[in-house]
């Protein structure tokens, strides 16, 4: 084993037994964790005050720790994702750098090495926590991360759609509204976009009670707005359901199909 | 192909290669998205005031795109709903007009040629949206489109039934609650019209605080009704999800006895 | 036929052709709206100020209908539960009274003989609106209202266990709440049945805003409930779902017994 | 039968016809649910000053009551956890007080031997609410218990995820609406720990409106917010849908499997 493929074992989920993989694993989750903690503690103003320059020290250290290890991953990129002799082998890195990982472990550092940046640095350093994910690809968790993914992705369209369902009834339900709270509550529908605000809140059953109808028509609109409410919230419900299921039954036709090529095997061997 | 046939390929869904057909889609969408978009500003009191002339001379020329287009769909018919010839050739242009398409298309157009409608202009410039749906039709989201439509279909009659028995309870909510409240809270529950309101803003769970019941007795009949509301936002949940179901296990019969129907063929012509 | 089926067939649902039945059926469900329509009159101060005398006469010929229309439903009940001739007749006539629709159909006339009754004469009445009910197992819809009735019979067991785990949250949830927030908002947690208000406006998530908790233990074991909140509206919905899919699949099997049953009965025929 | 075991049959849930064994059944429902309303009682202020000596007495009585039953259950261990011979027997003790119901069971008794406890002991006396489900295990509810209870246990590794998920949503969210709000509003947000409070309010769609953001930013975010909300309330849904189906399908096959086994057995016996 080289030592670039022992780096790429270490930097990858350990296996049993591979003490400094292992270590190497939990040292990232507890900086990521951390960092996380930073970022709230330096949320209080009087804390930010009086540990301000530890929070700097802390993050000079974690980036050039999470810098490093980007350029590892990248570095062990070819045996992450290898490729047919037939392609360019820079292809490799490029795949890496351009996967949904890599571009995660790229937001979390970047920010630091773009000052002109205007995005509040709190903000980036919080989009550590979504590496999280990577972390939790390492554990017995995995399987069910990657089965609700697995679910997510195949009813996308489905997902999308209903997304796209609600927007227009969004639109139509704020545009309506407007028209017709407009004249008595010009101060919480002023426009459209404002009233999107009501729709939304509405829509999502969340109801904050900030900006609500006052006129019988507009109540009237709002209660079937809600009703209609409760079967969007049925859709995604509906689809991702179906979706385990579906998941569920390929799994069990799939371990049916492979009992039943074991036994051909073994009957055709007895065949012989 | 008459050039009326080749006017109906442009207008429909745009083929592979078929460009004409694909810029005639995508202005229509920008064309209901800059609608859309006008609508918005519109409602901002400044924005129009100064835009006013602006927003006029485009819902002109949105209009007349827009009746071209309708004119076109009715003139194109007979390829879109081919009928038997032992039917009259006109009843093609009737399906279309009457068509939920159809209707979708006048209602974008009709309230401008009616100067003395009653609705707001703006409203009805915003049921264009709904056009979008067409729109839709034209992308690759299609089948997810039409797998939802489908399945609220299948199940449009228990749907329906759930929308009744839930009107049953708000009617039934509100007037207990109204007998239990009026007393106490004459100007929030002053009727049992008035008490609907608060019975559906409880009963969809969005809960906005406006009217809340504050004798024991209406909070121990508000909890039951929220609590019940839990099991009718699972009732459409559980109906639409079965009906996801339903369709999947359709189509995996379908393509299983598609595959059997292939096999038998092949015996056949084996045998042969 | 005697008369007394006779007035069975028009009383039951009306079969094709059937035109008194028809009349009849169209005249109660009529009648119930109206009595609906009244009552939600009546709750307008002025409008019962006004028609008040109208309101009274329509109540007395509305329950002269309803009485007559029970007394025929108890005459004809023999025709609706036959029994077997072993059992006495009488029983017929029991089984109707202790039926569901018989007590609904008792209820909703019961109130009007009792002049000493406490309750408020206008919920009563609106319990006639549940006699709509009835009026729906006449339409088309009848398939729909038996299968979810069928469904929530199947599932009531867990539907009732879901119930009675949600009960015992809220009494751990109002219980530690009222610890917490007792010493700090005395006046909205005055004692645990004041904090079970706040408890099922939670756990439902319909969040009125009349109580919350303000200390940070407090906001924590909202968080918290809330969160468990989602799962339980989760539990019903995966129960209903359930239900509606073994429903779907028990149909299936049977449509499928049936074929085999036909086919095999066709062999046996041809084998002969 | 020793006595021992005899004491083990009273305890446990009671057999048909065994009358002692019910009415100790009976009598630790009823000692349940006295004690859960005498801590309600003991709430309100007035009642607890007048008969705060009774609810003394009676917590001694149920607190020793209490203990007689968890020390017999301990003695009577062997006969619930029987081991194979080479086990030493006095395991059989330690995974009963280990078990799910044995720490329950202390829970409800231990506090009041700790005086120097600092948790309130209202709240551990209506932790013995918990107790509750130890009774329901006893009833015919028994079933739909255990089947909740394996379906949340088959699928609580995706529930966990799920719930994970929703806690980096819930950091993301309210790191990123600080950043937002903090502004505009420092009394509402803080800082990021009291942010959460706004957060898990408008992710589990209870909104109850103390905290709600103002400016355009923030109400795009919460917007965001919610209808992923949605999402979140539809994924614990599609979760326990899919358990309740896959138990169903699972007890299905077992049927089937059973009866083929006893079809296959009863061809063996006829063969010879």
């Amino acid at each position: 084993m080289t030592k670039r493929e022992r780096i790429y074992k270490i930097i990858e989920k350990a296996e049993d037994g591979d003490t400094p993989s292992a270590v190497f694993d939990w040292f990232i989750i507890i900086l990521i964790c951390l960092n996380i903690a930073a970022v709230i503690c330096s949320s209080f103003d009087n804390v930010n005050n009086r540990y301000n320059r530890l929070f700097v020290y802390f993050e000079y250290f974690s980036v050039l720790i999470f810098t490093i290890e980007y350029l590892l991953r990248i570095w062990t990129a070819p045996y992450k994702f290898t490729l047919s002799p037939k392609w360019p082998s820079f292809l490799s890195y490029v795949r890496f750098i351009f996967s949904f990982m890599g571009i995660l472990d790229l937001c979390a550092i970047l920010p630091f090495y773009l000052p002109f940046v205007i995005i509040d640095l709190r903000i980036l350093r919080i989009l550590r926590l979504v590496r999280l994910l990577r972390v939790f690809k390492l554990t017995r968790y995995n399987k069910s991360f990657d089965l609700i993914g697995r679910v997510f992705k195949n009813e996308k369209d489905k997902l999308f759609m209903t997304f796209f369902i609600v927007g227009i009834m969004l639109l139509l339900a704020a545009s309506v509204m407007y028209a017709v709270e407009n004249v008595v509550q010009p101060d919480e529908f002023p426009n459209i976009l404002a009233t999107l605000w009501w729709a939304v809140v509405t829509l999502t059953t969340v109801g904050y009670g900030d900006v609500y109808p006052v006129t019988v028509l507009g109540k009237l609109l709002s209660g079937i707005i809600s009703i209609l409410g409760i079967i969007l919230i049925a859709l995604p419900s509906g689809i991702i359901s179906s979706g385990f299921i579906k998941e569920y039954e390929r799994k069990k036709e799939k371990r049916k199909r492979r009992r039943k090529n074991v036994r051909l095997v073994g009957e055709i061997k007895r065949g012989k």
